[in-house]
């Protein structure tokens, strides 16, 4: 299909699919040629409502009365009436809603063919439980006359003899609770101490207490809500950044702060009524009211962090970076309109500079890399990746503008781990022709059965959608060691196969075939695409150097990859594509969403929040921006590096279909071999 | 005019004037009949606009759409226009709105005849300047690359190394200021510390800061606003406690709140707009927006300041009367739906016990009588009068429920001490006749020239309208020393005059004659009247004597009389009336609202907060309520005491006109004498 730049451009959320698409056709075709899964049964006979989508941007009209502004067909009143029945009347069928102009549409999770896989799990650390919010239940004295201390000076005196707690402040709140929570509990009370704040009394005994971490990311939100008093992470729940409809990376957000009158108010709200959401969902699937989730534990990137607390952004779009604050923050929820408890309080992690923010706080608290003798290096990639070098003695910390490629952003067919997502890829050197995998669907897709003379059962699970930030780390790296592309990321056209083609007069790679797709349409990756990583690997790798250069480290004896790409990719390929500087392969570990476990570990262990304040400030944080070093890394590692000797450290680390490798890939040395 | 019980009763709000009105009467006309001073020029030709009344209770209807449920006529088309283009649409105009139902009515300042007077006035006190407050001016170290404090950090390190301070924390509000700030200010900023908390941040240098002083009294509440750099007072506001409508007194306004279901959140918000309305119209005054006060603290009476914070009084209904807190208390004024500044803090003063509030510890604060070696008797006569008795070694304290009747409430022609209020009596013994002054007109009754034939000029500016809470003192008192009653309160009835009339079967006094009013009926003292003097005196007296038989106490060296009441009564007779134990006039000395200036004090020096505290724990209260030894005085005070020997007291106290003292007055012996 090729795109029409005045057709209507249609999102999809959260998959963040998008594409033109033709006036007059239905939302369930676009989503369906977008490679987006919507369920339905009915086929448009308005009978099994399963293909409802949330329309977050572009107006419609009701009862046909329509406007030339309309970016979707009017909704009839037979369509009303059943979204009104089922209880969403803000939503449209699928099936029967055409577009007409410009679309932001969130598919829900009932209508998705398949829940998104949401890699951002919370790990299974064990933390040590001594969390910031404590329930004590006390048996206070009486009110007897004659008797002046008060309701809440008795309290404290209990809190103090029965408790040693030292009970010095109370919040409004819980003052309104006290009097007839101890005269109802028959004067024994639960109270709910923050540190040496009472923020509840509540009659009788009572020990439930939740807690909610969560990792605002730029393209994810991750909230984990955790039992206080067992330390048990009872429901996970991730959501879209909405902020994504104000801009996909950070500078595009802050430069909508600072050009949009209200531009920062919005992006204020929308994340604060995502995390509502994300709260009043946790809680529903714990079976918990979200007013007992007393304390929230934010990590997150600078900007992410600056945009929920109400901060201007700006100051973090252009040098000198600086942070409205370093120090972790402690703000009433309800100051940021959060509903959680009445009284519940906001930590937000501290941050190590501009660029590094409390979303690598939280990598650190998690990984620990500060108490071992060994050199570490942490990185965790996102728009940005955030990279740490260290052991007990010193740490170095910097940020690199990897960009969103590795995510499966600005890549031509990019799009998240989702059922459909192309995460595996092998190349045959000799024939140049690929065979993949694709999450969902557990055989390679030179196993695949496709037809209409195959049963149903036999065929694939899911075709392929588009391709994943692990896939195309492995199909960039596979071009390379089969020589479809050369040292410096150009193709090789001097070889003609079946798999070469050209789009828009330069040539791409068909990755999967008409047939083997959702679109019936191929899947290619083409010179940008393979631009775009390479830009992405040589701002990570830079970035790895410089703090090597900086601290003076001649080896690393263990890599982290923290965050969703760093569980997915296949470390070898990694190494193959000079990701990271070179170590052993088992010596990597993925650590998934440590952001978000250092944020757990927080909420669960409040000396953790003293330490990570602590280790911020030690960090010696270096500037990427401005380093011209890191810009001559970054140049000589915009190259890929050789399969063969003389570069050792790939030696028995390639998988088996890479190991022939190509035969015409150019001797070029590679930079990180410079110092070595 | 004799009042039909099936008349709609109208209120006039602030003065509290009410009586049964007959339906079609324009309010106006009631406002007259009721004494209350309304102006009006055009005479109901909607010329002068100058009539306006708000309807606080009373619905109506506009356009002529009438109900049967309306207490007002309708307004006519002519009126909603006029008063919509005043910008005044809840309004109506009180020349032609006729009664015709229940109504409560508010007469804004510009309508009332003259304002009221409001004697809680600010005393002159000079307070040593520490607020919690201060706003400081610092040069912040400028954001570089390579340095990570982040701007909270580096204004914090200012505010240490230029002036010492220890800032630990940083209101959200102030945090957003922060970044802007410091680049517009190019590093120089302004912040604002409450304690060890920065709550504003704003360019350049600025001193400018403002604090409210608040006595929340059951009937009255009157503001201070201060500035916080020099400790001037730049205004007084005052208003009636719109609380009112929901009780009178103390007792009803608890069980307002227990039983109506939303009862405490109406006085809640009844409160807080008021509050918010005064400090409007003290910052307008002042010349300042509202948001520049960055403090309110408050004073106030233990049933108000639990209503004030949204805490249930329901237990400060019933022994053992336990508060929800002795202690001060500090909450963000933004909290409490106050519109200061956006990060205020309110500051609640201590109390002592269930019925000796905040209000009384402002009280001890401005008085200071805790610090002589001299036995000092400080009364606060409000609806219920605190007393406090000691000296620098030890303190007393007790709460007698007098009653409002000293304050002019619960009297037949009882009044605020607004112009036209009687204040001043004296009744010749021979003939019985009496002559008063009344506010704002310097002659007595006996040197008016009153009729249509005495020049406008010669006429008294204010005819007599009620009578106020000194003027109650001196009448019963004048009454008991002409023999008008005897000393247990009884009518003679055996000396026929022309003062003495019969009301409802019963005998009366007649203050002032129809042709005095301004309402052009007589003013008259019932035997209720005087009963209810007398059971407050008696109150006022057991409550004294109590303090001074625990503390063993055989003298007072010196009596202070807080308080709007304590500053227009004549000492002498509140001495003849038994008020007060036994001391000579010169050691009586009135203070105006202590409470207030001890707001005010708490304001502007916080190291007088602590003293609070610390004095509020130290004084012993003393339960009148349950205490048989109150209820023996109280009986034994119920009599009044006789002007002559064996009672040597009262020698030379007299005013003249008392001095020659009733010829038939009963030798009863005084209970004050009892001990002695």
């Amino acid at each position: 299909m090729v795109e029409n730049a005045r057709d209507p451009l249609v999102i999809f959320m959260p998959s963040g699919r998008r594409g033109r698409i033709p006036r007059g056709q239905t939302v369930l075709a676009a989503a369906r040629e977008l490679g987006v899964a919507i369920e339905s049964v009915c086929g448009g006979r308005l009978t099994c409502n399963k293909c409802r989508v949330r329309v977050e941007q572009g107006q419609f009209a009701k009862h046909g009365i329509t406007s030339r502004d309309d970016h979707l067909s009017p909704a009839s009143v037979e369509e009303i009436a059943l979204l009104e029945a089922l209880g969403s009347p803000e939503m449209r069928l699928s099936c029967v809603a055409q577009v007409q102009g410009d679309l932001l549409l969130f598919v829900p999770p009932e209508s998705r063919g398949q829940q998104q896989v949401i890699r951002k799990a919370a790990g299974d650390q064990t933390i040590a439980l001594d969390p910031a919010v404590r329930r004590v239940t006390a048996l206070v004295d009486r009110a007897e006359l004659g008797e002046h201390r008060g309701d809440w000076g008795r309290l404290r005196d209990a809190l103090a003899e029965q408790w040693q707690l030292d009970a010095r402040r109370i919040d409004l709140h819980a003052l309104r609770q006290l009097q007839p929570a101890l005269r109802e509990g028959n004067w024994r009370v639960t109270a709910t101490l923050w540190h040496d704040e009472v923020i509840d009394v509540s009659p009788g005994y009572e020990r439930a207490s939740y807690g909610l971490a969560v990792d605002v990311g730029s393209t994810t939100v991750a909230a984990y809500l955790c039992d206080l008093y067992t330390g048990e992470l009872l429901a996970t729940e991730a959501a879209m950044n909405p902020q994504v409809s104000y801009g996909e990376d950070l500078m595009s957000r802050i430069s909508y702060a600072m050009t949009e009158r209200s531009g920062l108010d919005k992006m204020h709200r929308a994340i604060i009524d995502t995390l509502n959401r994300l709260a009043a969902a946790a809680a529903r699937k714990a079976g918990i009211p979200p007013r007992q989730i007393h304390e929230v534990v934010f990590a997150g990137n600078t900007t992410m962090i600056h945009i929920l607390l109400g901060l201007s952004p700006v100051e973090l779009g252009a040098a000198p970076f600086a942070l409205a604050s370093r120090d972790p923050l402690d703000v009433k929820a309800r100051d940021l309109g959060l509903h959680l408890h009445p009284a519940a309080n906001a930590h937000v992690l501290p941050s190590q500079a501009g660029h590094v923010g409390a979303d690598n706080v939280g990598v650190l608290l998690a990984v620990e890399p500060y108490r071992g003798d060994e050199v570490t290096l942490t990185v965790d990639v996102g728009t940005n990746a955030e990279i740490l070098l260290g052991c007990r003695d010193w740490h170095f910390s910097a940020s690199s503008p990897t960009g969103p490629a590795l995510e499966g952003a600005q890549i031509t067919f990019g799009m998240r781990a989702a059922p459909g997502a192309i995460e595996r890829v092998r190349i045959n050197p000799e024939t140049l022709e690929a065979r993949f995998r694709v999450i969902g669907e557990p055989r390679w897709s030179d196993e695949w059965q496709i037809g209409p003379e195959v049963p149903a059962e036999e065929q694939p699970s899911y075709l392929a959608a588009g391709i994943c930030g692990s896939g195309i780390v492995e199909v960039v790296a596979e071009m390379f060691l089969a020589g479809v592309i050369s040292a410096d990321g150009r193709f090789d056209t001097s070889r003609q196969h079946r798999r070469l083609r050209r789009v828009g007069g330069r040539p791409a790679y068909i990755l999967a075939t008409a047939e083997q797709t959702a679109m019936g349409k191929p899947i290619v990756i083409t010179q940008d695409d393979v631009r775009n990583v390479q830009l992405a690997k040589a701002a990570l790798y830079a970035g790895a150097r410089l703090l090597m250069n900086r601290s003076g480290a001649e080896r690393i004896d263990h890599v982290v990859l923290a965050g969703a790409f760093g569980s997915y990719i296949d470390p070898h390929y990694a190494l193959v594509l000079g990701l990271i500087p070179d170590v052993a392969p088992e010596q990597i570990s993925a650590v998934g969403n440590a952001a978000g476990d250092g944020a757990r570990i927080a909420l669960l262990n409040r000396q953790k929040r003293a330490e990570a304040a602590e280790v911020a400030r030690w960090v010696r944080y270096v500037e990427t921006a401005v380093d011209p070093d890191f810009q001559e890394e970054f140049v000589a590692a915009l190259h890929l590096p050789h399969a063969r000797d003389p570069f050792p450290h790939l030696e028995g680390v390639l998988p088996e279909s890479a190991a022939i490798g190509p035969p015409r890939a150019r001797r070029r040395r590679h930079p990180r071999q410079k110092g070595g």
